[in-house]
């Protein structure tokens, strides 16, 4: 069967179990991975009241509303048996979770481990809200008790169709661009990590996942930040928030801003700022096109105007070409990874 | 703060915090972990036809209706550098994800990494539908594009009253039992961790899983299954399945059955199997308690009648009191899953 081609038609499991994929026990890794410390734990977070926790939540002489927790963010770490780089918060985009940095669709090195490999402890979160940071039903379970449909939240979760133009992959599912470096082979592994944006179910998005970023910092220390395309914007506040405490962003195709110039003055001129772009952006359409990536362009040159230390990555103008919005797990996903560490080198964020 | 005190207010973000965890950079982990490989990849699922998949998914010339991925099962692997043992499937209950079988809420070893530490090749799932297993919200959009409240599905997230009975960590929200074994210092991190059975969304509520667990072990080979909870029957379920591929069942507090004679005779007498139970169990409130378990006692004897190699293991009767329903996280969760360890050797399945 040729992947590219079930449009709509239902799969059997055993079809999209098929998929060419990583070997049970294998060699994702490009080596041994030796950790000092490896395990998870959650930030930021409150404890509410729930009238409408779902069935069944009755205790024993009481009724089903009680107390839920909500706004709490996930965090994996790896810390390596040998540190030799600051801390780095890899954050996620849209309909994504912290698996875009994990083992790549195709089952090789995602950029969680080849950072610890490299002696950075690493930290992968999943958005408040999403992922095995639960959301809050008690909005969906209320507008059924009350028969109030127009209160339930939008949740939207990418199509193929849809994220294929927005990801850069190519300009109509399911072909990909000419040269594109995205394991298009294993696009039923990369579809299966798409999940919904269910922190709509708890008010303000991405605040939560701001003031849960904020706890991280305030935790781990000083420490560098990835983030990705729908994240982009959350870096921005982070650094508002906490400027002394980023090392430097790391902005994948993701939100500049626009930055005001005080911001810029006060902030952004503290913090070493990458942005960086892949291929095919230029007139495509969805939000991660030229508007982004102008705005991109225009808040580093003001960063670098004001003084500070900041660079305008077009991989294509570098002469990488390919490369997608998911570029963590593109087939060159690794020799990016080494562009970022490099750049890291230079702006004194490495040590 | 008095953590165990705070009923129904909200708490801040710094307050939830602070709860006593894990340092940052520490040693969660009882030694260093070296790993031969470490990854995650997606098991099970179809492609399937959404109307609903939210906003906003329109594409270039399209409409938003598209190709969505539901029913995958997240898997998360973890192979020590010396693997003396068969692979381990860890299998959570319901309200949880996989992080049940991480790093404990008070920042000890859990048991995925002890495993693995212990010659195990771990995988950890995301039941389909939960956690990272993205979820299906097309029947929520469209319940609310068609103003039909009663098509919402009930999605149910354990309050802490109603978790603090049906887990055993005592007769009412906050006070734990005496001798109980939980680490009611961090019920906080605890709480976090739970999250909404969004599989409501996906159908046939379970079948997507025991689906992608079968898939899993004709990826993986034949593996020692531990299911907990909510998951016991889905390992009833996999038995029936895959008699061959199930080196061993290990029930935490699971159902187990009843089984009928046909099926004890042909497949239950093939696959050893260990139910364990904790403390406070007997004639608590909620699923938890006597029906279930004598349920077990009646089906190891059965098993063992039938000439199978079985065992129901009420922890209080072997002298380990306070053990919650959530043992794998309790004070002594490694004297619990050296217990494990010991009965797969019994059994043969150690090696």
């Amino acid at each position: 069967m040729n992947k590219r081609q079930f449009g709509y038609a239902a799969l059997t499991a055993s079809a999209l179990t098929a998929a060419a994929i990583a070997p049970a026990i294998a060699s994702s890794l490009g080596g041994p991975l030796e950790l000092a410390d490896e395990g998870t734990f959650f930030v930021g977070g409150q404890v509410v009241r729930s009238e409408y926790p779902g069935t069944p939540n009755a205790v024993v002489g009481g009724a089903g509303a009680g107390s839920i927790t909500i706004n709490q963010m996930y965090v994996h770490y790896r810390i390596p048996k040998v540190v030799s780089a600051p801390p780095i918060v890899m954050v996620h985009g849209s309909g994504h979770t912290g698996v875009t940095y994990e083992t790549t669709p195709d089952g090789r090195e995602g950029w969680a481990t080849y950072f610890a490999r490299k002696g950075f402890p690493v930290y992968v979160v999943d958005h408040a809200g999403r992922g095995r940071s639960g959301f809050n039903p008690t909005p969906i379970n209320r507008a059924r008790a009350q028969s109030d449909a127009k209160s339930i939240p939008d949740i939207p979760l990418p199509t193929r169709e849809r994220a294929w133009q927005s990801f850069h992959f190519g300009a109509t599912y399911p072909n990909l661009y000419p040269g594109s470096r995205f394991p298009g082979e294993a696009i039923d592994q990369y579809f299966s990590q798409l999940v919904p944006n269910a922190e709509v179910t708890l008010g303000e998005t991405g605040t939560e996942t701001v003031a849960a970023l904020v706890a991280l910092l305030d935790r781990i220390g000083p420490a560098i930040v990835i983030v990705h395309s729908q994240s982009g914007g959350y870096g921005l506040d982070l650094v508002r928030q906490r400027t002394d405490k980023i090392r430097a962003l790391v902005d994948v195709e993701g939100s500049c801003g626009p930055l005001s110039a005080d911001d810029v003055a006060k902030q952004f001129t503290k913090v070493p700022m990458l942005a960086v772009w892949g291929d095919n952006t230029v007139g495509a359409s969805g939000p991660n096109s030229d508007g982004r990536r102008n705005n991109c362009a225009a808040t580093i040159g003001a960063i670098r105007t004001a003084g500070g230390s900041a660079k305008f990555l077009l991989l294509p103008e570098a002469g990488i070409k390919g490369n997608t919005h998911m570029m963590m797990m593109d087939k060159n996903n690794l020799e990016i990874a080494d562009l970022l560490i490099a750049w890291l080198a230079e702006v004194g964020a490495r040590k």
